[in-house]
């Protein structure tokens, strides 16, 4: 099993590598001071450190279950299984339910590919277009699968944000041909205009619903959690106990009580308008200094994904690129099979205005050698 | 997939009901002051909450290996992978390496029972005796399978310790079929009088010996690691990246924090006495209220294990104390295919010796009705 590019390169960049490559939060944005108020009440009782219940701590899913109830999809705490990250969600909802096989987006995230791949699950990718996805394409495949994974809101890689009506009809798919779309949710917060309705709201029963709080509180804490019908979370559930008995109830309480401060709201719009700012400083110095690079600008999310002339092969320039200290992911990595492709994602969420300048001066020089060597 | 009784009794007994049933540390015990100022110190700066590497954080790893070095097994941090608690190891290692089978102890850890089921490995049960297991038929099941799991300080649930002879034969057969055996060394550290080696010191390449914080400092965290040769320990950290990312950020630095303030050993020393004390008030409990049980008192751990009368059913038995207001584990849950038996599991950590009074109390009342009604 091969380990995946980005984890690999987050292992080896020197401190003074420009990294696009990531998905890392700006650890700068992190509630320290409140996480640290939180910590000292959580642990002023020893419930925190004990062993807790598989599904996870009943006020943590409450929460949960009121926020998609506030966005009209009605949910009960028995419909929330937390996890230890949506990456956990993704390697049991797999093991589950995907042994069959599964739709997949092309390109999609790698770390659901990967986790789908090590548990042997054929993909059948569809690919992208801007509004989402071809439902024609999809429904023929969806037909034989009855499973698909799916980012509606600013796709990881591309920052494709799957419009109002595509969600609706996907929604009738699912119900129509009875079977189970697993949306991915974990960008959902972190919007520029206005989040749109999860697709799963249009087919409650027929979808897992998978959140996170790495984007919109800490990655560190490793916490996601699984929305969904009570039925289909059996035996997900049953799996997670054989797993790892239960997510860290030190996470959970910490999440619990920031939320219950009633600080989310207000942190939310601040690393709402933080990316935003990002996105606009990153799609600048690429317009700038990268023009051959072809991108649409996503509407929340952290990533730019767009494509370099055809004939650039997009991992030879990443790998190039490396060398001379700054990197980026080649868009060949979001494939089940791996493929060569003038693709390519910029993270914009971990790197400040001035090492966006400079990361990009060093892609674009790159880029103009890679090119005059090419001819 | 049905779910474990312990953690299905876990989910559902009121907390009047006395518990022998599952494997909670005191938590009466936990440092709370020490882990309140750890993470003061530890989130005054955003790391804890970052995403991290797969591997663990280094200075958990090289405490951890330098742990080891101190016991005469040479470690390097290299040789340590962190895991979401104990319990992830072994469903890692299960889906890497017993796809075809392992020899496990009869009776067994329950939570491996479900994790190498959950993942469809054969399982080869060797019957336990006092001092280890049957060497000769573990040898020819081990032949066959070149893969093992074992428990041998305080074996859970019987309690039993393997002898240092039993150890060093093990380790050989390990060896001399070129086979693997994982060591879990759960409740290494809970001894009352000594530790003994580890198996793995005695064939250190043909070995996987996994550990956990959680009984020993706090189990909420969900920390534990395997400590093996870089070449095994090499497929596990691609599946975990793929399974949770990484382990939280935010134990492994409380874990460290903890461990670097010095006050590890202190601590350790303080509940160990604890638990023999407990260990030796609920031996007290089980000779004069229910002689009928017959058990060999531990050396460490957190478990009295033994039997009733060949006659009992004791599943049925732990039901009927159930309802009446005190329950333990009957001991065909702990063998690969549930069976009947007259065998019982008492934890004595997490339970005051009033408690235990009151609970062996309900439960000879009921035994003796029970009999009754049986004759």
């Amino acid at each position: 099993m091969k380990r995946s590019f980005i984890r690999e390169i987050l292992e080896v960049i020197g401190s003074d590598t420009v990294s696009f490559a990531g998905g890392l939060p700006d650890e700068s944005l992190f509630p320290i001071e409140a996480m640290q108020k939180a910590s000292q009440e959580v642990l002023s009782t020893p419930g925190a450190l004990q062993y807790s219940i598989t599904a996870g701590i009943p006020t943590l899913r409450q929460k949960l279950a009121d926020y998609y109830t506030g966005m009209g999809l009605e949910t009960k705490s028995e419909n929330i299984l937390i996890t230890t990250g949506a990456q956990q969600a993704l390697d049991l909802i797999s093991r589950i339910y995907f042994r069959e096989g599964t739709v997949v987006e092309a390109p999609a995230y790698l770390g659901a590919l990967n986790a789908f791949s090590a548990n042997d699950c054929p993909m059948y990718p569809v690919p992208l277009n801007d509004s989402g996805l071809d439902l024609h394409t999809f429904e023929e495949m969806f037909k034989q699968t009855k499973r698909a994974y799916l980012m509606c809101d600013f796709q990881n890689p591309t920052g494709i944000c799957y419009s109002d009506e595509v969600r609706q009809k996907l929604a009738r798919i699912a119900i129509h041909h009875n079977g189970i779309i697993v949306e991915d949710g974990a960008y959902m917060e972190l919007f520029f205009e206005e989040r749109l309705a999860p697709m799963s709201l249009y087919a409650p029963d027929h979808t897992l619903h998978v959140g996170s709080f790495s984007k919109t509180l800490a990655p560190g804490l490793r916490l996601g959690w699984i929305r969904g019908d009570e039925k289909l979370l059996q035996p997900i559930l049953a799996l997670k106990e054989r797993a790892d008995l239960h997510t860290s109830a030190l996470s959970q309480h910490l999440a619990e009580r920031f939320w219950e401060s009633g600080l989310f709201g207000k942190h939310l719009r601040k690393i709402r308008s933080a990316y935003k700012r990002k996105c606009d400083a990153l799609a600048d110095e690429l317009t700038s200094q990268l023009s051959d690079f072809c991108f649409i600008k996503p509407k929340g999310g952290m990533f730019i994904y767009g494509t370099f002339p055809e004939e650039i092969d997009a991992k030879e320039l990443a790998l190039a690129c490396l060398k001379n200290g700054a990197v980026f992911v080649p868009g060949g990595e979001f494939y089940p099979d791996t493929c060569v492709s003038s693709e390519a994602r910029f993270n914009f969420s971990n790197t400040t205005p001035e090492e966006m300048r400079r990361g990009i001066s060093i892609i674009a020089q790159t880029y103009k050698a890679y090119m005059h060597q090419k001819k």
